[in-house]
């Protein structure tokens, strides 16, 4: 089963595509900073139906929106959200979404865990030689081990 | 010019057409309560494509995300809110976004205006018998009565 893994964000969104513990894919889908909003959300809708043509995953495991730091960048982050949920549902995918505490501690046992202690339980879970980059494509790849250890 | 407005929001989406002081149309999108939320964003999505085919717009005005009372409706009106966003860029319009305070102070001279008086100002700057009905309605009709008093 082929689990694609979204990091969702306006400016930088991740994915990652698994399979049991192997990392078939992973990047992010840019849009550029000085455009304004509705073409930045035009844009991520077309590239992530892109990624979602070519990565041709059976069910898709979203990072759920939390707003404790920065309420600005969390409504752009929830537009965002909005957009990669549509993209999956047009796709006909079953859509899971995990909190951040939920991945963290699904990886590593604690909720609270640091984003080096993350990464590295990524790169180890799927027996890869350096961590992912960037680090919105290893938050998308632990989205989606998240949703496969879960459901095991 | 006709100036579509609209008043984002999951589960009740206002939209109002204008042209000057004559209302041409209002209504609202809604979607099921008891769905997931992607299936409600596709359902928003593709009711909105209908409204921007039907009525034809010139220009969208959309009521612009302010947080302060809830944040757990804030975060899905933001999801839905991209959705919105997302539609009008497809149909190339121009959007501009009003915040509440912004509509009030200028359909009323009085930005933290009540509920009853902004429907009144409504009905009067449309020259209309009743108030325009559901409220997301006349709110959506507000948001284009704000751009057409703001761009004269």
């Amino acid at each position: 089963m082929k689990i694609l893994g979204i990091d969702p964000g306006i400016g930088i969104c991740g994915f990652g595509l698994i399979e049991g513990n192997k990392m078939l894919d992973c990047g992010v889908v840019t849009t550029p900073i000085n455009t304004p909003l509705p073409g930045r959300l035009e844009e991520l809708y077309n590239s992530l139906r892109e990624v979602f043509d070519e990565t041709k995953p059976d069910v898709v495991s979203v990072e759920k929106l939390f707003f404790s730091k920065n309420i600005t960048t969390g409504i752009s982050v929830a537009e965002a959200r909005g957009i990669v949920l549509l993209v999956a549902e047009q796709h006909k995918l079953p859509i899971f979404e995990y909190t951040p505490n939920e991945i963290k501690k699904t990886l590593t046992g604690y909720g609270n865990a640091g984003k080096p202690q993350m990464q590295e339980m990524v790169r180890l879970h799927l027996k890869l030689k350096t961590i992912p980059k960037p680090d919105d494509a290893a938050d998308a790849l632990a989205a989606a081990i998240t949703h496969d250890l879960m459901k095991r």
